[in-house]
């Protein structure tokens, strides 16, 4: 079988990790979502809560660069480091998954996989999204986030998703040349967006 | 079989209409493109190629708006009109989705169709893009237009799809929320696109 990378981003709740969980099981590779994150904690020294909080955001002023550079001022190896924190591990990530396209097929999840592996033609794009009230119901029943909480969070967190993205890649989250299916997963569902992933990538 | 209606919209070159027809024929059900035009030309008697021409165009400016009114200053019952041509031809097509939609399966490319059937649970909506290199081979050999021409060609039709979009629904031209389904034709090719949607539909 040839190799097959596909990379999934999301909206918050749109259940892109289930989907993505799913579709790497059918194929039988390796699924990266939380395991990027270990990977990268293990490799650049920082706590795992660390990674993945800040793997996420942007260096947002001169304030919190201050105070990232003051309690991560060095690197894994010890170098006096002048990145700040979400740089630094923007940097790990990229390298691990231009590493992991390398060697081998896999699904990974989020973290800008779809910008940096843009030029690798064995790569599959996929964003998933859905209706705001889908996405509640799936966060409050998933998460166990309040209801009158959980658009607050969705919001949150895409605003937060967003930002990331657009600061590291220069491209628009969830234009649509930006990948090569984008699937409504309020109107599919989760087994058919898995099945039209991975059928076709089976075919 | 439960009703299908699937709304193709498409960036110019993409082979939209292409893949939307042979959706049509696997599925056996009617496609409107040019047809749903021809219906419209009889109904409001406008010529074809007004319809064709000014159905994808938005009232521009006063002037624009003071010439189209004294050129077709009176709709097809002889009343006096008001409205400009664009939102005349507008209404006629808007009429006519909506009761093709009631009565009967079919696929329809472009004319704002999505956001006219927004509401409608039956619909598959659904956008086709690709990449501009590929889209100026496709508009080269189908439509035999000049090499150095096709970028022009395209840009100009999809700024004019995407004004006449916007001006009639309020919302973004090729925006996810508004799809259920975004396919890259680049990526997959015209038989891969129509296996994805007519596939899905038989399930």
């Amino acid at each position: 079988m040839k190799k097959q990378i596909i990379t999934i981003s999301r909206q918050c709740g749109s259940g892109g990790h289930t989907i993505g969980e799913a579709v790497a099981r059918q194929l039988d590779i390796p699924f990266y979502d939380k395991k990027l994150l270990e990977i990268v904690a293990k490799e650049s020294g920082f706590p795992i809560d660390v990674v993945e909080q800040q793997g996420e955001h942007v260096p947002s002023n001169l304030l919190y660069s201050i105070a990232t550079h003051i309690s991560y001022g060095f690197d894994y190896i010890g170098r006096k480091n002048t990145y700040s924190l979400p740089d630094q591990i923007y940097a790990f990530q990229k390298k691990l998954i231009q590493e992991l396209a390398k060697s081998e097929s896999c699904v990974i999840v989020g973290r800008c996989a779809d910008y940096i592996l843009r030029n690798n033609a064995e790569c599959l794009h996929v964003f998933i999204y859905g209706k705001i009230e889908d996405r509640e119901k799936r966060v409050v029943s998933e998460h166990k986030i309040a209801g009158g909480d959980a658009k607050v969070h969705i919001l949150d967190r895409d605003k937060k998703r967003r930002q990331h993205y657009e600061y590291y890649t220069g491209q628009k989250w969830g234009a649509v040349e930006n990948y090569n299916l984008c699937l409504d997963s309020s109107y599919y569902g989760i087994d058919i967006c898995t099945k039209i992933i991975a059928d076709i990538q089976n075919r």
